[in-house]
Protein backbone atom coordinates (compact mmCIF):
# COMPACT_ATOMS: atom_id res chain seq x y z
CA UNK A 1 0.00 0.00 0.00
CA UNK A 2 1.78 3.42 -1.14
CA UNK A 3 -1.12 5.44 -0.49
CA UNK A 4 -2.73 5.98 3.26
CA UNK A 5 -6.16 6.06 3.16
CA UNK A 6 -8.45 8.53 3.71
CA UNK A 7 -10.19 7.13 7.11
CA UNK A 8 -6.28 6.47 8.63
CA UNK A 9 -5.08 9.98 7.73
CA UNK A 10 -4.81 12.50 10.88
CA UNK A 11 -3.94 15.34 9.83
CA UNK A 12 -5.52 18.22 12.61
CA UNK A 13 -5.15 21.67 11.92
CA UNK A 14 -6.11 23.67 15.24
CA UNK A 15 -5.96 27.40 16.38
CA UNK A 16 -3.87 28.10 19.35
CA UNK A 17 -2.68 31.77 20.41
CA UNK A 18 -5.00 32.74 17.16
CA UNK A 19 -2.15 31.09 14.92
CA UNK A 20 -3.38 27.67 12.91
CA UNK A 21 -0.65 24.61 14.11
CA UNK A 22 -0.53 21.78 12.10
CA UNK A 23 -0.37 18.19 13.61
CA UNK A 24 -0.15 15.17 11.25
CA UNK A 25 -0.04 11.23 13.34
CA UNK A 26 -0.53 8.19 11.61
CA UNK A 27 -1.93 5.19 12.71
CA UNK A 28 -3.22 3.93 16.45
CA UNK A 29 -1.64 7.17 17.97
CA UNK A 30 -4.21 9.52 16.07
CA UNK A 31 -7.23 9.07 17.90
CA UNK A 32 -5.16 9.76 21.64
CA UNK A 33 -3.68 13.08 19.72
CA UNK A 34 -6.86 13.89 18.52
CA UNK A 35 -8.31 13.71 21.93
CA UNK A 36 -5.08 15.65 23.70
CA UNK A 37 -5.30 18.24 21.50
CA UNK A 38 -8.59 18.94 19.77
CA UNK A 39 -12.16 19.82 20.80
CA UNK A 40 -14.19 17.47 19.25
CA UNK A 41 -17.06 19.90 18.76
CA UNK A 42 -14.83 22.39 17.54
CA UNK A 43 -13.69 20.04 14.51
CA UNK A 44 -16.88 21.18 12.61
CA UNK A 45 -16.20 24.68 13.02
CA UNK A 46 -12.42 24.68 11.98
CA UNK A 47 -12.64 21.61 9.10
CA UNK A 48 -14.48 23.95 7.16
CA UNK A 49 -12.01 26.54 7.16
CA UNK A 50 -8.91 24.40 6.45
CA UNK A 51 -11.35 22.83 3.12
CA UNK A 52 -10.73 26.08 2.09
CA UNK A 53 -13.01 27.26 -0.87
CA UNK A 54 -10.54 25.98 -3.65
CA UNK A 55 -12.69 25.47 -6.77
CA UNK A 56 -12.14 23.20 -9.82
CA UNK A 57 -10.46 26.52 -11.44
CA UNK A 58 -8.25 27.17 -9.25
CA UNK A 59 -7.18 23.46 -8.65
CA UNK A 60 -6.73 23.88 -12.64
CA UNK A 61 -4.85 26.71 -12.75
CA UNK A 62 -2.48 25.64 -9.72
CA UNK A 63 -2.21 22.01 -11.31
CA UNK A 64 -1.18 23.91 -14.39
CA UNK A 65 1.78 25.92 -12.64
CA UNK A 66 2.82 23.50 -10.42
CA UNK A 67 1.69 19.82 -10.89
CA UNK A 68 4.02 17.14 -12.57
CA UNK A 69 2.00 13.99 -13.99
CA UNK A 70 4.86 11.54 -14.02
CA UNK A 71 5.08 8.01 -14.75
CA UNK A 72 7.93 6.70 -12.80
CA UNK A 73 9.47 3.06 -14.09
CA UNK A 74 11.90 1.59 -11.68
CA UNK A 75 13.59 -1.67 -11.47
CA UNK A 76 11.79 -3.79 -9.43
CA UNK A 77 12.69 -7.84 -10.25
CA UNK A 78 9.58 -9.15 -8.31
CA UNK A 79 7.07 -7.45 -10.98
CA UNK A 80 6.81 -8.55 -14.58
CA UNK A 81 9.26 -7.62 -17.06
CA UNK A 82 11.12 -6.04 -13.82
CA UNK A 83 10.10 -2.79 -14.12
CA UNK A 84 7.75 -1.45 -12.11
CA UNK A 85 5.43 1.43 -13.61
CA UNK A 86 4.64 3.94 -10.87
CA UNK A 87 2.22 7.07 -12.79
CA UNK A 88 1.65 9.96 -9.65
CA UNK A 89 0.58 13.33 -9.83
CA UNK A 90 2.31 15.38 -7.35
CA UNK A 91 2.89 18.85 -6.03
CA UNK A 92 5.83 20.57 -4.58
CA UNK A 93 5.41 23.10 -2.09
CA UNK A 94 7.59 25.14 0.25
CA UNK A 95 6.61 24.30 3.63
CA UNK A 96 5.42 27.37 4.46
CA UNK A 97 2.43 26.41 1.83
CA UNK A 98 1.35 22.82 3.86
CA UNK A 99 -1.27 23.85 5.10
CA UNK A 100 -2.64 24.53 0.84
CA UNK A 101 -1.42 20.99 0.11
CA UNK A 102 -3.72 19.66 2.61
CA UNK A 103 -6.66 21.84 1.55
CA UNK A 104 -6.04 20.44 -2.00
CA UNK A 105 -6.24 16.75 -0.39
CA UNK A 106 -9.35 17.62 1.22
CA UNK A 107 -11.09 19.05 -1.68
CA UNK A 108 -9.75 16.09 -4.42
CA UNK A 109 -10.52 13.17 -1.58
CA UNK A 110 -7.47 11.58 -2.44
CA UNK A 111 -3.93 11.51 -2.32
CA UNK A 112 -1.40 12.02 0.65
CA UNK A 113 0.63 15.11 2.01
CA UNK A 114 4.25 14.09 2.58
CA UNK A 115 7.78 15.41 2.99
CA UNK A 116 9.67 15.72 0.08
CA UNK A 117 13.05 17.31 0.61
CA UNK A 118 14.92 19.84 2.55
CA UNK A 119 11.76 22.31 3.74
CA UNK A 120 9.22 21.12 0.40
CA UNK A 121 6.67 19.49 1.00
CA UNK A 122 4.35 17.69 -1.42
CA UNK A 123 0.88 16.31 -2.21
CA UNK A 124 0.95 13.09 -4.32
CA UNK A 125 -1.57 10.73 -5.98
CA UNK A 126 -0.05 6.87 -6.61
CA UNK A 127 -3.35 4.97 -5.85
CA UNK A 128 -4.34 3.15 -9.29
CA UNK A 129 -8.20 3.42 -8.44
CA UNK A 130 -7.82 7.25 -7.36
CA UNK A 131 -6.12 8.35 -10.45
CA UNK A 132 -8.68 6.20 -12.58
CA UNK A 133 -11.75 7.46 -10.41
CA UNK A 134 -10.70 11.04 -9.36
CA UNK A 135 -7.75 12.43 -11.36
CA UNK A 136 -8.07 11.56 -14.36
CA UNK A 137 -11.98 12.47 -15.05
CA UNK A 138 -11.57 15.78 -13.19
CA UNK A 139 -9.08 16.89 -15.53
CA UNK A 140 -11.23 15.67 -18.36
CA UNK A 141 -14.34 17.42 -17.03
CA UNK A 142 -11.83 20.50 -16.11
CA UNK A 143 -9.02 20.75 -18.82
CA UNK A 144 -5.84 21.84 -18.10
CA UNK A 145 -5.00 25.23 -19.72
CA UNK A 146 -0.77 24.80 -20.49
CA UNK A 147 0.67 22.49 -22.50
CA UNK A 148 0.94 19.94 -19.60
CA UNK A 149 -2.70 19.17 -20.83
CA UNK A 150 -1.03 17.26 -23.41
CA UNK A 151 1.18 15.34 -20.60
CA UNK A 152 -2.08 14.76 -18.88
CA UNK A 153 -3.54 13.33 -21.82
CA UNK A 154 -1.04 10.77 -22.23
CA UNK A 155 -0.66 10.10 -18.55
CA UNK A 156 -4.01 9.03 -18.50
CA UNK A 157 -3.51 6.89 -21.88
CA UNK A 158 -0.78 4.74 -19.85
CA UNK A 159 -2.76 4.92 -16.33
CA UNK A 160 -6.08 3.25 -18.17
CA UNK A 161 -3.65 0.59 -19.65
CA UNK A 162 -2.69 -0.67 -16.19
CA UNK A 163 -6.08 -0.42 -15.63
CA UNK A 164 -7.00 -3.79 -16.28
CA UNK A 165 -3.42 -5.45 -15.80
CA UNK A 166 -2.07 -4.24 -19.36
CA UNK A 167 0.74 -3.37 -18.25
CA UNK A 168 1.16 -7.24 -17.07
CA UNK A 169 1.31 -8.04 -20.65
CA UNK A 170 4.06 -7.23 -23.24
CA UNK A 171 2.11 -5.05 -25.26
CA UNK A 172 0.56 -3.24 -22.98
CA UNK A 173 4.07 -2.48 -20.95
CA UNK A 174 5.94 -1.92 -23.98
CA UNK A 175 3.02 1.16 -24.43
CA UNK A 176 3.04 2.76 -21.41
CA UNK A 177 7.15 2.35 -21.81
CA UNK A 178 6.69 4.95 -25.17
CA UNK A 179 4.01 6.87 -23.57
CA UNK A 180 6.56 7.85 -21.02
CA UNK A 181 9.22 8.42 -22.98
CA UNK A 182 7.37 10.76 -24.78
CA UNK A 183 6.65 12.76 -21.78
CA UNK A 184 8.31 16.07 -21.60
CA UNK A 185 9.97 15.35 -17.53
CA UNK A 186 11.36 12.10 -18.39
CA UNK A 187 14.81 10.82 -19.16
CA UNK A 188 14.35 9.50 -22.98
CA UNK A 189 18.06 7.62 -22.08
CA UNK A 190 16.94 6.13 -18.77
CA UNK A 191 14.15 4.47 -20.98
CA UNK A 192 15.90 3.48 -23.82
CA UNK A 193 17.82 1.59 -21.55
CA UNK A 194 14.83 0.04 -19.81
CA UNK A 195 13.32 -0.96 -23.21
CA UNK A 196 16.70 -2.70 -24.25
CA UNK A 197 16.94 -4.27 -21.04
CA UNK A 198 13.35 -5.96 -20.41
CA UNK A 199 12.95 -9.65 -21.90
CA UNK B 1 7.36 53.85 -21.44
CA UNK B 2 8.16 50.44 -19.81
CA UNK B 3 4.84 48.71 -20.86
CA UNK B 4 3.70 48.66 -24.32
CA UNK B 5 -0.02 50.20 -24.28
CA UNK B 6 -2.76 47.97 -25.67
CA UNK B 7 -3.76 49.42 -28.48
CA UNK B 8 0.15 49.24 -29.65
CA UNK B 9 0.03 45.78 -29.07
CA UNK B 10 -0.31 43.32 -32.00
CA UNK B 11 -0.18 39.45 -31.36
CA UNK B 12 -2.27 37.40 -33.82
CA UNK B 13 -3.30 33.98 -33.17
CA UNK B 14 -4.16 32.38 -36.32
CA UNK B 15 -5.20 28.77 -37.40
CA UNK B 16 -3.06 27.51 -40.43
CA UNK B 17 -3.47 23.88 -41.37
CA UNK B 18 -4.99 23.33 -38.21
CA UNK B 19 -2.28 24.52 -36.07
CA UNK B 20 -2.11 27.29 -33.68
CA UNK B 21 0.46 30.12 -35.18
CA UNK B 22 1.20 33.08 -32.91
CA UNK B 23 2.51 36.50 -34.68
CA UNK B 24 3.87 39.35 -32.41
CA UNK B 25 4.61 42.79 -34.17
CA UNK B 26 4.72 45.81 -32.21
CA UNK B 27 4.44 49.55 -34.36
CA UNK B 28 3.72 50.28 -37.35
CA UNK B 29 4.23 46.85 -39.17
CA UNK B 30 1.45 45.89 -37.38
CA UNK B 31 -0.93 47.07 -39.21
CA UNK B 32 0.53 45.53 -42.12
CA UNK B 33 1.16 41.97 -40.79
CA UNK B 34 -2.59 42.01 -39.74
CA UNK B 35 -3.89 42.69 -43.06
CA UNK B 36 -1.44 39.95 -44.60
CA UNK B 37 -2.41 36.94 -42.38
CA UNK B 38 -5.25 37.58 -41.22
CA UNK B 39 -8.88 37.90 -43.20
CA UNK B 40 -10.40 40.81 -40.59
CA UNK B 41 -14.03 38.80 -40.34
CA UNK B 42 -12.06 36.07 -39.01
CA UNK B 43 -10.69 38.14 -35.81
CA UNK B 44 -13.92 37.93 -34.00
CA UNK B 45 -13.77 34.58 -34.33
CA UNK B 46 -10.34 33.36 -33.43
CA UNK B 47 -9.62 35.90 -30.63
CA UNK B 48 -12.33 34.61 -28.31
CA UNK B 49 -10.89 31.31 -28.70
CA UNK B 50 -7.56 32.63 -28.51
CA UNK B 51 -8.43 34.76 -25.17
CA UNK B 52 -9.63 30.94 -24.05
CA UNK B 53 -11.63 30.97 -21.28
CA UNK B 54 -9.64 31.66 -18.23
CA UNK B 55 -11.62 32.39 -15.09
CA UNK B 56 -10.93 34.45 -12.41
CA UNK B 57 -9.99 31.36 -10.34
CA UNK B 58 -8.22 30.28 -13.09
CA UNK B 59 -5.72 33.54 -12.58
CA UNK B 60 -5.67 32.86 -9.10
CA UNK B 61 -4.22 28.93 -9.02
CA UNK B 62 -2.09 30.09 -11.92
CA UNK B 63 -0.43 33.05 -10.01
CA UNK B 64 -0.50 31.44 -6.52
CA UNK B 65 1.96 28.56 -8.51
CA UNK B 66 3.56 30.97 -11.00
CA UNK B 67 3.41 34.13 -10.03
CA UNK B 68 5.67 36.76 -8.39
CA UNK B 69 5.12 40.06 -6.83
CA UNK B 70 8.24 41.85 -6.52
CA UNK B 71 9.76 45.11 -5.95
CA UNK B 72 12.82 45.79 -7.19
CA UNK B 73 15.19 48.74 -6.48
CA UNK B 74 17.86 49.60 -8.69
CA UNK B 75 20.77 52.23 -8.52
CA UNK B 76 19.71 55.22 -10.57
CA UNK B 77 21.36 58.62 -10.25
CA UNK B 78 17.98 60.21 -12.29
CA UNK B 79 15.51 59.85 -9.32
CA UNK B 80 15.14 61.25 -6.29
CA UNK B 81 17.47 59.15 -3.52
CA UNK B 82 19.50 57.42 -6.19
CA UNK B 83 17.24 54.38 -5.92
CA UNK B 84 14.31 53.50 -7.94
CA UNK B 85 11.20 51.72 -6.99
CA UNK B 86 10.40 49.37 -9.43
CA UNK B 87 6.91 47.28 -8.58
CA UNK B 88 5.84 44.31 -11.18
CA UNK B 89 3.91 41.13 -11.35
CA UNK B 90 6.14 38.48 -13.23
CA UNK B 91 4.81 34.75 -14.56
CA UNK B 92 7.83 32.99 -16.58
CA UNK B 93 6.64 30.22 -18.27
CA UNK B 94 9.01 27.74 -20.83
CA UNK B 95 8.36 28.96 -24.48
CA UNK B 96 5.98 26.32 -25.37
CA UNK B 97 3.00 27.82 -22.84
CA UNK B 98 3.44 31.49 -24.82
CA UNK B 99 0.38 31.67 -25.99
CA UNK B 100 -1.19 30.99 -22.30
CA UNK B 101 0.93 33.99 -21.29
CA UNK B 102 -0.78 35.89 -23.96
CA UNK B 103 -3.97 34.44 -22.87
CA UNK B 104 -3.60 35.90 -19.31
CA UNK B 105 -2.15 39.24 -21.11
CA UNK B 106 -5.61 39.13 -22.97
CA UNK B 107 -7.72 38.37 -19.86
CA UNK B 108 -6.02 40.98 -17.70
CA UNK B 109 -5.74 43.67 -19.90
CA UNK B 110 -2.46 44.97 -19.33
CA UNK B 111 1.05 43.99 -19.26
CA UNK B 112 3.24 42.83 -22.03
CA UNK B 113 4.61 39.44 -22.68
CA UNK B 114 8.30 39.22 -23.46
CA UNK B 115 11.59 37.10 -23.57
CA UNK B 116 12.73 36.34 -20.05
CA UNK B 117 16.13 34.06 -20.30
CA UNK B 118 16.89 31.18 -22.33
CA UNK B 119 13.63 29.35 -23.57
CA UNK B 120 11.65 31.11 -21.16
CA UNK B 121 8.98 33.71 -21.50
CA UNK B 122 7.36 36.19 -19.24
CA UNK B 123 4.12 38.12 -18.85
CA UNK B 124 5.13 40.94 -17.15
CA UNK B 125 3.33 44.30 -15.20
CA UNK B 126 4.78 47.39 -14.70
CA UNK B 127 2.57 49.91 -15.28
CA UNK B 128 1.80 51.93 -12.33
CA UNK B 129 -1.93 52.48 -13.23
CA UNK B 130 -2.09 48.87 -14.17
CA UNK B 131 -0.59 47.46 -11.27
CA UNK B 132 -3.36 49.86 -8.93
CA UNK B 133 -6.27 49.91 -11.06
CA UNK B 134 -6.72 46.55 -12.30
CA UNK B 135 -4.17 44.17 -10.14
CA UNK B 136 -4.23 44.83 -7.66
CA UNK B 137 -7.90 45.37 -7.23
CA UNK B 138 -8.15 41.93 -8.94
CA UNK B 139 -6.42 39.89 -6.21
CA UNK B 140 -8.46 41.83 -3.77
CA UNK B 141 -11.36 40.77 -4.92
CA UNK B 142 -10.21 37.46 -5.83
CA UNK B 143 -7.74 36.71 -3.04
CA UNK B 144 -4.48 33.98 -3.47
CA UNK B 145 -5.17 30.85 -1.90
CA UNK B 146 -1.52 30.54 -1.21
CA UNK B 147 1.45 32.49 1.78
CA UNK B 148 2.14 34.39 -1.78
CA UNK B 149 -1.37 36.37 -0.63
CA UNK B 150 1.14 37.37 2.10
CA UNK B 151 3.67 38.81 -0.49
CA UNK B 152 0.71 40.02 -2.26
CA UNK B 153 -0.49 42.75 0.40
CA UNK B 154 3.08 43.81 1.21
CA UNK B 155 3.29 44.84 -2.73
CA UNK B 156 0.01 46.44 -2.86
CA UNK B 157 0.72 48.55 0.38
CA UNK B 158 4.40 49.69 -1.29
CA UNK B 159 2.45 49.89 -4.49
CA UNK B 160 -0.12 52.35 -3.20
CA UNK B 161 2.64 54.70 -1.03
CA UNK B 162 3.56 55.18 -4.96
CA UNK B 163 0.85 56.61 -5.99
CA UNK B 164 0.17 60.14 -5.15
CA UNK B 165 4.37 60.21 -5.12
CA UNK B 166 5.07 59.25 -2.12
CA UNK B 167 8.19 57.14 -2.46
CA UNK B 168 9.60 60.51 -3.57
CA UNK B 169 9.55 61.26 0.15
CA UNK B 170 11.69 60.35 2.66
CA UNK B 171 9.23 58.57 4.80
CA UNK B 172 7.23 57.11 1.79
CA UNK B 173 10.93 55.48 0.30
CA UNK B 174 11.81 54.04 3.47
CA UNK B 175 8.61 52.61 4.10
CA UNK B 176 8.99 51.14 0.68
CA UNK B 177 12.52 49.68 1.30
CA UNK B 178 11.17 47.97 4.62
CA UNK B 179 8.45 46.65 2.84
CA UNK B 180 10.70 45.49 -0.06
CA UNK B 181 13.00 44.16 2.45
CA UNK B 182 10.03 41.96 3.86
CA UNK B 183 9.26 40.15 1.01
CA UNK B 184 10.28 36.24 0.63
CA UNK B 185 12.38 36.84 -2.35
CA UNK B 186 14.35 39.97 -1.86
CA UNK B 187 17.61 39.80 -0.39
CA UNK B 188 17.71 41.46 2.84
CA UNK B 189 21.24 42.66 2.52
CA UNK B 190 21.09 44.38 -0.64
CA UNK B 191 18.37 46.08 0.63
CA UNK B 192 20.24 47.21 4.10
CA UNK B 193 22.71 48.68 2.05
CA UNK B 194 20.49 50.21 0.06
CA UNK B 195 18.69 52.35 3.15
CA UNK B 196 22.03 52.78 3.99
CA UNK B 197 23.14 54.44 1.21
CA UNK B 198 20.35 56.73 0.88
CA UNK B 199 20.72 60.49 1.98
Amino acid sequence: MRETPQKMFDTRLFFANGTVKIQHTRGQSAGKAYMKNMNPQRLQVEYPNSNGNLSPDWIVGFIDGEGCFHIGISKNEGVRFGYQILPELTVVQHKRDIKLLYQIRTVMKCGVVRKNHGDRYCWRVRNLENLLKIIIPFFEKHPLKSQKNIEFRKFAKAVRIMENGGHLMQEGFQKILKIASEMNRQNPRDIRIKIESTP
